[in-house]
């Protein structure tokens, strides 16, 4: 009989922000395929004799197509495993999820989703961003860097009060360049989150014109996200988890 | 000494869908400031001499104002307690959890964030749509109903491939209408999903032309987010909460 496979968000990278069932998965299920940035300590969690599998990208090393992971699951599950496919942040934002419950529903293998905490969301609010404030932000959008890029029409950035960008480092002077040429202003804030919610956590921050320059000398790189919008100027009065004393003096 | 108000995230509905951090919380509080939504299985989840407070609003009875809510979670802190502020979905995304935490801040209150599973992005999960798909939805995102309404400037309706609206569906005829004056195709498929995540769940599915009347045929009340966006199509293939056995015969 066909084993189910569920797909569940790992959360942002605390490890506490897993889900109860997400972490019932995890103590449950017989194999366990997970992505890069799937913290040890979430692994730890797992039965002890199950099957960890690793399919996300490492540099310089062989990585899982796409396909290939989807025929992983759907071999697995044919082998009457049950199968936690652990992903970072929610399973539908940007996690290909869509695509693996499509491939289990053609192949007949039941799935189940469960949804996780979205870095786009919680990595600003460990910078003390709220995404939404009232009289300050009613609405927010999430975006790849990479959608916003240079081959990418116009109307492929979004319009809202709020704008995070996922993986968008290496974008980013295309998506200030675009976001002042449809008409921000310059001093609209902006902040660049790497590593959000975990011990390694950083947070950079200026507006459209000085943001590459700052992030430029901060020297921080991939993985970070970046938020646009008024909401960014919270933080002077809510950074909460990284004004703690000792902080970064590790 | 004071005490910490943790802003927490009780997650869409669906009492496994809290973190492992909220629950913790949860757990060891002195008191729980709660909202309406919030259900009694996550408040059997507290100590047992923990305070229950109940601050939503129901129809009829008197509410607490913001302020009110403000003060109390300081009064609770000064008084040495521990307070988990427990809110439905995630404490960022329209929760008000930015004007607590201000508030918090300004009387030098210690606070933290937990972030939590937003009902925009897990609702539709549960509903069989991801909110981004390779191919069809680069980008989401998300507004309130109240301020997609009637007195709202257009430029205050978001632009992105899905779109999110909560707490959205009285303010239905009036989010359609604006969506095809500003040049939505008639076609344009929309679901609206009620209780989303709970065994209660409902999702009716139609078009920005058809959506109104299937709404009022199926006589959906509030609470319930609307979906807008070419991802509402997958749901055909990817449902699976609600399309199991026996499913609504209770």
């Amino acid at each position: 009989m066909n084993g189910t496979v569920y797909l569940v968000g790992a959360g942002p990278g605390d490890p506490k922000l897993l889900t109860r069932r997400g972490l019932e998965l995890l103590q449950e299920c017989d194999c366990i395929v997970y992505d890069a940035l799937i913290g040890q300590e979430l692994l730890d969690l797992a039965r002890s004799d199950a099957e960890l599998i690793f399919v996300g990208k490492r540099s310089g090393q062989h990585s899982m197509t796409q396909d290939e992971i989807n025929a992983l699951l759907v071999a697995l599950s044919q082998d009457g495993n049950s199968v936690c496919r652990l992903k970072g942040g929610d399973p539908f934002v940007f996690g290909r999820g869509g695509e693996e419950a499509l491939f289990c529903a053609a192949h007949e293998v039941p799935f189940q989703i469960v949804p996780g905490v979205s870095s786009s969301i919680a990595a600003p609010a460990y910078a003390g961003i709220p995404v939404t404030q009232r009289d300050v932000a009613a609405s927010f959008a999430v975006v790849t860097g990479h959608t916003a890029g240079d081959d990418a029409p116009p109307e492929a950035l979004p319009v809202a009060d709020t704008i995070i960008f996922l993986m968008g480092i290496k974008a980013l002077p295309v998506i200030v360049r675009r976001l002042l040429e449809r008409g921000e202003l310059s001093d609209k804030p902006v902040a660049v989150v790497r590593w959000g919610t975990t011990s390694n956590q950083q947070t950079v921050v200026g507006t459209l014109s000085t943001i590459e320059a700052e992030v430029k000398r901060a020297g921080l790189k991939t993985p970070a996200l970046i938020v646009v919008g008024e909401v960014v100027r919270l933080r002077d009065e809510l950074r909460w988890f990284d004004s703690r004393p000792l902080w970064g003096q590790t």
